[in-house]
């Protein structure tokens, strides 16, 4: 039997704190996403860089997933499909890294700072999106796992090459 | 804007102790499931109840997502179309029943036991389907909370009224 | 070097539910754990069976550690030595039990239930003072792996027996 | 009753790569912590930055928690009194700061690096020893939220002011 698994391209960036051309870009990244046929997976909250980047993908017909840190999926944004409720505050951040094939980290506090981190700890690839982390992550750059992108555009051909690698290995 | 979040039934039991008898059940309650347009959630590993419910739901058109307890999606079922992947263990039953609207449990062990009890301690419906608690849980079953059903085809027109229940006090 | 990791039990039970009596039963056993240098672990809060033995155990000397489901070290139980702060509510019952050497699990509801049958899963000895729960674990009683114990003065020696063939096994 | 929960100050910093200098300052930090009588936490694993501290504290004898990503306590340290086994992979970074009244960073990878972030995000205070983070967390350091230390002697009587002004606050 053909495994059908849906691709997961994970979103992280602000919440509250993300400006209006960070949404854009997030809203932006969303929609091309789901024209792409990938499942978008975020934070699951109606703020910032999640809610822009769910209702991208929506608007365009795709599939949003949220893992919420609190205890109730009223807790979600109108734009997720599916809440995956863990009521484990900050700690899900493991859990959007884990579940996503590849993560796009788009500007964020310390919240996206640390998803970058688990996710290059667990060998993910992790695409910035105008996003300086400064010199803290040129290890994983060095070795292509951090990779840079100036715009959602810019993002997909990376994405798309980067699942055919994780594809070949399997 | 209108919310469309998906209705997510979880259906939780046996994994490889489960009896075909058990795994027809899950197998046939996974098909009404998605024959209702619900997404069903289970544990996502490949076996027993997990593997028979997700391949019923996925053979009927339906959305299946398997919340794992280990740190690769490769180790979810073939008939799971999104893998929540924790890295946590049992400690993953929590966010299996937080995440569900309505929990169906059919015969299990201690970790389908855990998930029954973590449900109602969470206020979560759960529908006993061919599965003897014994007098455990009366104290629940007394308020309606824990609620039976001799089939699959018994467990959804229950289902469907307890979701317009849920429904209603929102 | 001598390995010198200290030797933890488990204490689970209701919280604010607990009745009196057990309250006693739990301070007394609080009080024989750490006569024997043993340390006490609960889920930390200040309510019921979790405060009664850890009250116990402080008034003779011995060391507790609360595992608390909320993010503040604040909300344990002032009998608490070593606050677990876990933000991730019952999913922490987990970590309760996997903590633990060997647990004692006294009368209580849904979220004692999912400690023994967690305990249970992950090949944990389960010691069941006044706490009947019905034949539901009937298998792991045969295996010798759920054990009944009458009074905390009945405990102490099976904890004894058990954390011997642990030691003999390593 | 006075509560005398112990104060409890987390160590974070570099496993198996962690270099001969960085051991030994995680040494002689952990040597100062039992010296003024907090306990010291960390990841618990034998190796790097955490067995180096756990055994500091107790030759100084400290108390020293080790919260532990595997299933088995005896993935500690052997300089680890208190195994916290969770099971959850680098989700239990979230424990790590969540468990300590403030935290001390010694040079790290990603890991490291996670632990600051969801400290800092966590309200959290944290001490920087001799780890260079670049830019990424300097809104953060002009709050005094992250402060910079060059050896474990100065370290001391920060984490004590600190824990001075959480005292008053309370």
């Amino acid at each position: 039997m053909m495994n059908t698994r849906k691709t997961v391209v994970g979103v992280m960036g602000s919440g509250a704190a993300a400006t209006p051309e960070d949404c854009q870009m997030a809203y932006n990244l969303g929609k091309l996403i789901a024209g792409e046929g990938w499942v978008l997976l975020n934070g699951g909250r109606p703020a910032g860089v999640m809610e822009a980047s769910a209702r991208g993908a929506r608007e365009k017909g795709g599939l949003t997933v949220g893992v919420l840190p609190g205890t109730g999926g009223d807790q979600a944004s109108p734009y997720i499909d599916i809440a995956i409720v863990t009521g484990m505050g900050d700690a899900r951040n493991n859990i959007n890294v884990l579940s996503s094939d590849i993560i796009v980290a788009l500007p964020g506090g310390a919240g996206t700072i640390s998803e970058i981190a688990l996710a290059l700890k667990n060998g993910k690839r992790v695409i910035l999106l105008k996003f300086d982390t400064g010199t803290l992550f040129n290890k994983y750059r060095d070795l292509k796992q951090l990779i840079i992108a100036g715009t959602p555009e810019e993002a997909v051909p990376i994405i798309k090459k980067e699942l055919l690698l994780q594809a070949v290995k399997k």
